[in-house]
């Protein structure tokens, strides 16, 4: 056990850029369309709610973007962060393979959120912006963003599913310390929570919902703007500081690794990770790539590629996407964050072109996979990472069988200290397996 | 804000051995006593709780102590921490003062505490022991002790203190996902848990019945030892990693800090930090080291420094410390690590030399500085480190004052993401100050 389990970088490593897949995609995305007009939508359509630098990022034509200095001086605090070989794990697995895995939760947050929260919050404080108006599941993009708002003096709302509010007070509090305002959606703060509550007061609410109260509170405020923290284009090219971090590291351990995973809600922990070796697949090189979703919400898995909104009440633009549609509700499972209909239609043109694979895991064998992890290896994961880590557990057992060593890297995207009522079903022998109403596994 | 603010140690650099600074002392220490015959006690006496290897730790005349290769791979998943200077808190203070702080959250555990779990842990296991009995209060060390069993295949029992247990379920949680068991003490598990049930069944419990619980069940367990967080020389001596590590980083800023800050509880955070530093002042030079307690529980700061019992129930030796009474009650403040009665032998000594200075905080003021830092700093501190924090900026607000730049070093000891609660009260305006019952403050 003494060979060398952590890499780390200096801060002059940490990346400068964030790099961008688009203008080396073998073809084009679709385009976005309005909502209305199911038009392709031009930048200024999003003028409303983003500022235009990051709309340029989001069609950007560059393969490198220069990250900001006052970004860079932020990421800094925790960043780079650590990449471990999972020694105690492969042993535990009695596995031939060696084992990797990128951890982001050395973040304040606790996750890969503030990636790109900081940089969204500073585009839009240097843009005069006052304020920032957003949604969140089970918090982990919320808290994010009020880490984000506060570092730069904005004023941050968070319309936070009511499920959530009320089940994940931690999460809520964690917002509140940094200064933000939460409200669980549906809320009477905007015309379409108003609409939601009327048609059921007792509404447990929905992503689908909150985004739409966000959506309405940036729009009717001027000093306002709204932020996504998945799916689209720039919220993943902020991500890429993962996997440029990950290459640099995986060189210092002297290996290559053969199969790269992450789990996979709208996208952005996965992209973070996995595009800068999508670069390396496109080129005709690199290694296979593995997004884990849920099988209670298998959009890469079980949806259509097609365009479809990214919200229930059709406020967003059309995305040709995987999705579930736009007004399918997954069962309650503890990964809240991989609670998404839809996914980022950069990464779903790449699982469509055959890139990227995908594969849907019931709940169970998920957190068997995280105790088995919690304790071999110390970190307790939040239930989505722990998606990944239960696929990285499956391609070690396969090198056992195989008799093959193997190379592995995987996104562990956050700790789960808010989730431990989720380990405690677990251990307690009270947790579901998450399948959803009409599926026959 | 573009200068450096992160300092960061390789691998290699992390300390290979424990600084022992009990050969440094002008006087050496007052034996700790029999609790029975009040005569200076035998190391046999405390053989059947502890391993001779830790026994011959607590009084041991070597200045350096090897660290085992073993226990080295395992602080080596998160050591060496990182060490940070406070720019944003500075500019917010509006301070000439160079604020830097040592960070120990990136634990898997959360705090510093596992810098010595590991050690106990691996130290009773080569002496053939398969169990580890402690007690928690709010359960930072319950935990820390949980992740080191599991590291090395070993159980884990914890009496946590009943009103912890009912009202920090999240703690209790993360012990179990570990694979500890956790009994709400009073518990029926043992005699003296037995006693006190039948005194008032309704107990919330105290700390000092926690500690007689699980002293007994190690005494009346062959197989089973007993594992103490805190107050304890050898507990002390696995924590300075932390003081010699802030040393090497503070070389690399480039500074010499003129003041030492650590919260005080029984001393294991402070202590780690400090005696490294307190070498330096005991050879004629160094910094001023200054321990930081609750107001709600004032023992160096208005204890007696006489011997007395580490518990309630008299079970343990008579020590020399600074205390409160064995019986005294604290109130309820959020710092549960800080509820101690006594105070470490060791630093209660280098008090009573005037060698380490104490100051003591309401609660308030406390979480006036805490929600101040999470909001520049980003970090959300554990109610515990956060009296560490006010007295830095207090100092930092001092230089302000007199115009005078001043390099300000402290020990933030753990995160607060199980505190939240804490935080919750304090932003509704519901948190008390603390003021034990007899104070006139």
């Amino acid at each position: 056990m003494s060979e060398h389990c952590k890499f780390l970088l200096a801060d002059s490593q940490v990346p400068s850029v964030w790099v961008n897949v688009l203008p080396s995609l073998r073809q084009p995305l679709d385009p976005p369309l309005h909502p209305r007009t199911r038009q392709p939508l031009k930048p200024e359509d999003l003028a409303p709610i983003f500022p235009m630098s990051l709309i340029e990022q989001e069609f950007s034509p560059q393969p490198e973007i220069d990250i900001p200095g006052e970004i860079m001086d932020i990421y800094r605090m925790w960043r780079a962060t650590p990449l471990y070989r999972a020694r105690r794990l492969e042993k535990a697995l009695d596995t031939p393979a060696h084992i990797y895995y990128k951890y982001e939760g050395t973040s304040p947050a606790g996750s890969h959120k503030p990636n790109t929260a900081i940089a969204q919050a500073w585009y839009n404080h240097k843009a005069g912006v006052r304020r920032l108006a957003t949604e969140t599941g089970a918090g982990q993009w919320g808290s994010a963003l009020a880490l984000a708002c506060t570092m730069f003096g904005m004023e941050c709302t968070v319309y936070m599913v009511r499920c959530s509010y009320d089940q994940k007070p931690y999460r809520r509090m964690m917002m509140n310390t940094w200064g933000a305002e939460v409200f669980p959606s549906p809320s009477d703060h905007t015309e379409a929570g108003r609409r939601a509550l009327a048609a059921a007061p007792d509404s447990p609410g929905s992503l689908g919902i909150a985004i739409s109260e966000a959506v309405e509170d940036a729009a009717t405020h001027s000093d306002t703007n709204y932020s996504l923290g998945s799916v689209l284009n720039h919220v993943l090219l902020h991500q890429t500081v993962i996997g440029q971090e990950a290459k640099l590291q995986m060189r210092e351990a002297g290996e290559e690794p053969e199969v790269i995973i992450g789990c996979f809600g709208g996208g952005s922990n996965f992209g973070g990770l996995a595009l800068p070796y999508v670069l390396d697949r496109l080129a005709g090189r690199g290694p296979r790539i593995l997004a884990i979703e849920p099988v209670a919400c298998p959009s890469l898995t079980r949806g259509k590629f097609e365009y479809d909104y990214g919200d229930t009440a059709k406020l967003t633009p059309l995305m040709k996407m995987y999705t579930l549609g736009h007004d399918f509700v997954p069962p309650g499972i503890h990964a809240g964050g991989l609670r998404y209909h839809g996914a980022s239609p950069l990464l779903s043109a790449l699982v469509a072109q055959g890139v990227i694979e995908a594969k849907a895991y019931l709940q169970l064998p998920v957190f068997d996979a995280a105790v088995q992890f919690a304790r071999t290896e110390g970190i307790v994961p939040a239930p989505e990472s722990a998606h990944a880590i239960r696929a990285a557990v499956d391609e070690a057992l396969a090198a056992r069988e195989s008799g093959r060593s193997k190379v592995i890297l995987f996104c562990l995207s956050g700790h789960g200290h808010f989730d431990l009522a989720a380990y405690e079903a677990y251990l307690g022998g009270k947790l579901q397996n998450g399948l959803p109403a009409s599926a026959a596994v």
